[in-house]
């Protein structure tokens, strides 16, 4: 069978975006919410976007994880938290995980309005994990959006860097008066 | 007359990198060393490197600073003190300076290996201040490396994360085998 990707509290702009993407991909997808009604509404909206059979479904947000094989977290942007913790979301999350749950940090400095509709984008991925297995996929699933790139951005501990690039993304928005900014890496041998 | 730039600590590899390309670009350099015998011979390799004819000079930092109109201040990366102190290195410099001197944080995330010799680079330069006459005289400067696009960073303080870019491109730098790793901005409505 197929597997399954949950997008956990996935109603949001990010959250929605992933899901677009990865079921444009051809992955199926479950979106998950608080309420099981909110995730099959943004579902529905998300499908009739995607031309074709594009399957995205809804449900709370314990069902969604219990049926997935892989889930994704998307969590707020918080500069303030950042300011206020030497760490990153990523490893906060470690440590609400159960046991046998393996995760990866990766995403950050794609924005929603990337994500949304189907234009490819012009940014990197970089994929920070302290388990290879959870990187692989995570990079694998990054590399399935058009004009995305899949780096391996090293251990886990690095994702707090990555975070506070959204950080300089956001401020080179303001500054510059685009929803756009994204970022590459260049001088590397990989395409 | 034409401005002076000074190098301070300039006789190691970004400084030597930065003075062989500002050099390249038409502008007068002294670089400055504790001593300055190490200058004058740091800026002898440099000119031999150079065809035409490069201006640069080598003095001790305080004769180098004394008749500069700006000056470069080359500071080592330490992540161990990055892990240690939330600040970055350029807010730690603005307590040294005397009043009057304006600052700018820019250049971190030019390797030294792409700033020896003459090939064009393909890196963008965030440049943090809290000075407008400041971040513009060095965003001119990098504006002149080829290859190089220089980017509103916003205030100094942003200067702590475009200093953690470069733990990011040293560990990218080491897992891709390479010693090119550098950092563009996409979706920006800038050349």
């Amino acid at each position: 069978m197929a597997r399954k990707i949950a997008i956990l509290g996935g109603t949001g702009p990010e959250g929605s975006g992933l899901a677009n993407r990865l079921a444009r991909a051809g992955e199926h997808i479950v979106i998950g919410s608080r309420e099981a009604s909110r995730a099959e509404q943004a579902a529905q909206q998300l499908r009739a976007g995607i031309d074709g059979a594009a399957q995205i479904e809804g449900a709370d947000n314990a069902a969604a994880a219990a049926q997935c094989d892989v889930a994704l977290l998307t969590v707020p942007f918080s500069g303030q938290a950042a300011l206020l913790w030497q760490g990153s979301a990523a490893e906060a999350a470690v440590e609400l995980l159960p046991a046998g749950v393996s995760i990866a940090a990766a995403f950050q400095n794609l924005g929603a309005e990337l994500l949304a509709g189907d234009a490819p984008l012009d940014c990197d991925v970089l994929v920070c994990s302290d388990d290879e297995k959870a990187k692989q996929v995570a990079m694998e699933l990054a590399a399935k959006i058009p004009g995305v790139r899949a780096l391996n951005g090293g251990k886990l501990e690095n994702a707090r860097i990555v975070e506070s690039i959204t950080a300089l993304l956001i401020g080179l928005n303001v500054r510059y008066k685009v929803h756009s900014a994204g970022v590459r890496f260049t001088g590397l041998p990989v395409k």
